[in-house]
């Protein structure tokens, strides 16, 4: 059998939650290229810490781009990553990709910043439409960030989702500043989560507003984590599932007077 | 040993993504101040379809409110559903409370919706902070849907999960237009996605833009899932983890030339 891969190019598309002008779309755009036909749809302005939100209660714009030199079509959408994914398969290619990646993030979505993060809405969105999809992401928040170091892997990780029978949906990090990664790590999302604060000030006109920040706090100290891997000089690479069922928990409660 | 909370009540905090005027709400503060002590921090709009989304590149404002009669405090939140959880334990309740409920959602949560929702969102956010909590959905979008049905499996619920050891996350959902439900069962999360349908209009300044819509398409006819159970007259309960590593994927992953 001749793989229908090799026959035509594979169709692409590409998107992430820090806008269509960012510079780690514009890296993950000139990779795809070389890759297969591309296709961008990414919002029109940053959409970072939005989760899996999606918009149900206000319209949306579809606006035809040109950022930057390449073969790819570009659009920009007036909403969330997660409807970037959506409004693409259904208006603009009117079918799915081979493949939708997301990033590259400027910033981590390692550990549980899993469930907060843009890019990684739009990997799970292409998965339950059944694409293969993967979220890249550098841990660098710095908007001038280099991604040299990782445009060899990306294009690696991307060829194997490609090749691979299954459906693949995986969180990718790229640790920051280093010029060679010591290789790919497979693992599982780390245990951790955020100690928020909330910085509070008066505006102009006398009124208490509040800014949220934090630190990231790692409960886990596995080898098998990704926070391990980012933290020893790897590429973290974490296949992701959207079934939110705990069969740990559903085993005990089965068992309990609930039922 | 003498159970804590024998000695007192359980402080609970109530949160919805409807905003803090929803009947649904209501019907939800109304039933705690039957169990314990409650603080509803709630936001000021509605936030359906927000996902796990957090603000972080926007200020947040909290309003002391008092929307009808009962001991409860209330506060509104100028943000998503998980801000209102972060913002409760950091700033207004300075401690964890013993349960976080949230909804009564005007609309369903089951399936991969618990992906999109708001209401589960929060019930996610309490999770990732140790605190038990629960997410309640009737399958009736009307903002004068009956909760009646629901209110005794409502205290029932939260009993079981105030009592237990485990730090449980429960989706549960109620059937909707249904005087006595047949009971409760335990279930996972049913393999379903949404058909999008984008509906293009033109605004009186001659713009297109469109409107998100869908149909819910299930994928799993197991008795074993949230699905089956509301379709058969049951309250659904399912037992939420936030580990969204695909565990599966991951031994897969492990003997691939990836690693």
């Amino acid at each position: 059998m001749i793989n229908n891969l090799i026959m035509r190019k594979p169709l692409i598309l590409v998107t992430n939650d820090d806008g269509i002008t960012a510079p780690g779309l514009r890296t993950l755009i000139h990779i795809m290229n070389s890759i297969g036909e591309v296709v961008v749809v990414a919002p029109d302005s940053p959409q970072s810490g939005m989760g899996h939100a999606i918009t149900i209660s206000d319209t949306l714009y579809c606006k035809r781009e040109k950022i930057d030199d390449g073969p790819q079509k570009e659009y920009s959408i007036s909403g969330t990553p997660a409807d970037c994914v959506k409004f693409a398969i259904r208006e603009i290619l009117q079918k799915k990709p081979d493949l939708c990646v997301s990033g590259i993030n400027h910033g981590a979505n390692s550990s549980i910043n899993v469930i907060y993060s843009g890019t990684m809405s739009a990997a799970v969105e292409a998965g339950i439409e059944g694409i293969k999809s993967i979220g890249f992401s550098l841990l660098d928040y710095s908007w001038n960030a280099s991604f040299k170091s990782c445009e060899e892997y990306v294009k690696k990780i991307c060829l194997y989702v490609l090749n691979n029978k299954s459906k693949l949906i995986l969180n990718v990090n790229f640790p920051s500043k280093i010029k060679h990664y010591k290789g790919v790590k497979v693992c599982r999302q780390a245990k951790g989560y955020w100690q928020d604060n909330y910085d509070k000030r008066i505006s102009p006109l006398g009124k208490e507003y509040y800014w949220l920040s934090g630190n990231f706090i790692n409960q886990d100290d596995s080898e098998e984590t990704d926070e391990w891997a980012l933290e020893n000089g790897y590429v973290s690479v974490v296949p992701i599932n959207y079934d939110m069922t705990s069969y740990e928990d559903l085993v005990e409660l089965k068992n309990s007077k609930l039922d």
